[in-house]
């Protein structure tokens, strides 16, 4: 028999996840972890009301914020957006050294309290503090599980060894080995770098072992098809979707490009033909 | 600016609730309360899994159950179906005094971890026992409420002294105090017997100053047109719904019915042409 | 992704329930709930490791005894046979209203420390009591669900309301609400009566929905063969096994019994074969 | 590998039992349970430090005590005279009915902050509130157990339903499903009532199934002998010893008693003999 | 009397040790450990699923997993085979000297509630953080304790104070310092380097003083002679089996070598003829 954690972590699963077991998430905790800053391309999206209402409107499946944005946005999501809280994050204000660690901002019952479908946290595997993020995971992952929320890890190697070993933090076995991390510490989902190729990321995927793993969008391409094609290679590669941002709220009309990656997600869409049908090229 | 909890509760309010404030909501408690001789009419319907399908193709608003069928049964619900867990009952083998309380039979961290959108408790106002289910429904909503989760009290009057200054359980004095007393005791939402007049609920609606009532569907009438009247009658005096069980699971083709219900409710179609519209005239 | 919980609560049922789902579980809590005296036909079966040898010794898959007499027996066991530990009882000694409600005798740490697979609990519905046993239900099911153990009821209807009403606790009426009642608060696992024909058993059966519901096997029968009968009646009945004290150790020689139950249980076979085949007949 | 309790449980339990698995154990709670009437015989042992200094030089092995008189009379024990403290008890100025029922006096840390080797606590089986006593027995030993102490079980047999059914709470029948409700409920040892002959004692030692079974003294009786022969036939009938007070404390010179007492205890000497050797024939 | 604890400690070993006393384990905490690469020789490995089905129909005593992983592969497990949870680990990504600090990943309820039967810690006794270590070991192992479940250290000496001092932490008179240590803090089970010759292994096992001391399987040998020979060291110097991992997973037919090594461990044969019994040779 089921215990009653399994019903809810799959109840609420259901909100991001389709039938095709994948997800289009809009992300928007830039605001805390880049600055508002990141917003100056389109400013009126560092209201997060507005850029929310837009990206609810064309489909988005769900949605990441911190806590205190979300006690704003809330009410222009639908019953069924899937609504993830994360509960870590740093500023670019920080010394160097210190945005080797995201620090919890809010905790399990926050994200409760505001409805969330889904808990999020990152770790900064390599860090000098990955001691630190280990154990807050492992705490805010036991407790969200006791009471039926699925948790979301930003699985993020990062830190002065990777560089020296493996000379990227993209390096296919960095990533991997951070997925595969996430894993064994228990997270529902996983979010992660793009690995330059659809041979390594199927890898990450592999060494996911079925828990699925979507891809963090990263900085606003030049073109729309070419986040389009970006997206397709990570389904192809056995991705569940990804969890897009400034791709997103960068851009003047947000609409277009969220229906255009939901094609290329759901429907396998040949990317071209998705940003043509969407008006994008 | 508004606390987390009540973003929470707005949020999960709304997967009851559409747009026009109103509500179809399908009860299956009756295994317990009752007994599963409620479901020889249709005997297939005892597995909860089945009824629960129909019941959400045909496109129900929200469904009440305990938790242990929860578990059943929670894979038939839509993303955005209300889930409503009901934390009290007693059966009917008791002897008769004691069926004047309603005791717990689970926690709200169980209805949590199920996956919950809103926590039931019953309270008999009136009954020798009152005291105790006041306080018990008061710890549930205490807690629900810090969790950010609705409360909803099925405000029953039931007692010895009822009867016998009142004359009856459905006078509409008595049907509006229980749900003055749910609201004055914190409840988010109502459900309570028909008063056997528009006029009359009407008065309840006006008692709860604004917390939504919804009819408590009782047993199975003769016609289904009957019923449909009966909450065509709830929506006209300003009732914010219905909560129904035996009209839907003790008909062989309950999808109908729904439908019926649903034009009657969100559409407040005439349940003659509501009726006939679905080929149950 | 399952919660941790469900992985454990499937581990552990896998120590009493084989791959066809069935179980054939010895009981031994009489020395507290009926007093020694049942054990004077065969005296030697009063010290617990001497019976448990040998039930274990014939292959019993699961065995059920309270904490204190679990500590005495325990090493007689094999590391994949089923240990249920129960926590509630009540001796024969108390007066006779007293006895319609069992009393916790042990905790679910308890459980937990002595190595249990599964932690049992009885609830008379219908008692005066009713009350107290739902709410004690509840807590130790909340608590041993949220470290992993499953959950066993003694779905035991009894109360003076019963007979009244129905005649007998044994009317199948009143065993499928038990059954049902026992789903609805979250058992994993139901112990209950002998409804007196297969096909009443098999709604039983019905109302339990999928949660495994197995025969008490209750007092001596004169001959084995009618044992075996009534057994072979509830696995056609869709019946998960039986859990059998009485008819196991009041018996000079408990291993062929046991041999042909698991043949009854397990194989299906013809109840006058299997005991024919132990020597039985 | 044992677990740590049980290393200390071990080493305590060797406070009371001599190698040969036997203790000779005084009891003094009498003041509470019976009143201090009960010292006038020799009035001087109203003083627990008096009676405490004579029996301990007697070469008694244990001691069990109420926790105040507990605080005045410790001085008198030696390193390893075992001390028993009691956690319930009830005055004989209660209404009858309410003497059916031990209250807590002090708690398991009382116990630990004032030495104790091992803690004990009464249950009246059959009695209207053996229900409440389950609890609180269970509640105790929990709690003990866990930090390492040994539970002593007072399984005294005592209600209105057991002298309808079997004449007297002295019957064999009753007294052995006593201890086996001691055992079952995890007890570590076993204090009660004389069933009249050796034959019958046998059969509560038996049901106890291994754990120690020690006579409770009871009343004074005439002549020095006759305790001793009941002591003598506890001891065939493989009891582990008595808990011994008024045939102590009532008498002006206890310590010849006691002598003859672990004659008969510990050498298995013959009653007549012993008492011969200790002047006391 | 046992504690209960000492009852569930001694229940779940028997899933590890045969009545010889003896275990072989599989381990599979490389993916966190080590990184994914590790299963790069034998790829399809990396899912769990597939490499637990073949190890566990090959008769392997027990396995070794975190808790991310073993919420994937329980399922494969048999009931009787031993589930050992560690909760401690680290990246080969961190900073040098972070890697000689393991940091908790989970927590002993996790274990419990995934049904483990043991619960592993690594302790790096020498490393500049044994501070923190040491205590957290503590902490584990005491809860650990108190609910029944044995604790495993994975007693590793590691730091730059044991290089400089005894030239290398395989040096024996570290190893078994490390064993001595894991015994004096109240491990159950230990796993440890091999110490180069069975003379200097066999005094790690005088110190561990009866507590069990498992080989830790290392990197791959080039035959598997090489290893089945240092596994037959290990049982000749009194080593109570082996915790293997890469030379069972890197291999491409990890059954053969598991046959193999089980004829060493519990039949004492000889490695070559163990090898060419399975087809290694």
């Amino acid at each position: 028999m089921d215990a009653y954690q399994s019903v809810g972590i799959r109840r609420r699963l259901k909100r991001f996840f389709r039938r095709d077991g994948r997800a289009l998430i809009f992300a928007m905790d830039h605001g805390f972890e880049h600055g508002p800053a990141d917003f100056e391309p389109v400013w009126e999206h560092v209201d997060p009301r507005i850029i929310m209402r837009k990206v609810v409107r064309a489909g988005i499946d769900g949605v990441m914020m911190l806590p205190g944005v979300t006690r704003l946005a809330v009410d222009e999501l639908k019953p069924d957006t899937g609504l993830m809280i994360k509960l870590t994050s740093k500023t670019e204000l920080r010394p160097k050294d210190e945005q080797l660690l995201q620090s919890q901002l809010g905790f399990v019952e926050d994200a409760i309290k505001l409805g969330a479908d889904a808990i999020a946290a990152t770790v900064y595997w390599g860090s000098p503090q990955e001691d630190v993020m280990m154990r807050q995971f492992a705490e805010i992952a036991s407790y969200a599980h006791d009471l039926g929320f699925p948790i979301v890890q930003f699985a993020y190697p990062r830190g002065p060894y990777i560089n020296e070993k493996y000379g990227s933090k993209e390096d296919y076995r960095v990533v991997m080995y951070g997925a595969r991390a996430a894993v064994e510490i228990g997270a529902d989902m996983i979010k992660t770098y793009w690995t330059g190729s659809k041979e390594t990321f199927a890898k990450v995927v592999d060494a996911a072992a079925g828990v699925p793993v979507l891809l963090s969008g990263g900085a606003k391409t030049d073109s729309p098809v070419d986040f389009l094609k970006l997206v397709w290679e990570v389904i192809e590669a056995g991705g569940a979707g990804a969890v897009v941002g400034r791709n997103i709220f960068q851009r003047e009309n947000p609409e277009p490009m969220i229906r255009a990656l939901l094609r290329v997600v759901h429907r396998n869409e040949d990317p071209e033909e998705a940003a043509k049908a969407e008006g994008l090229l």
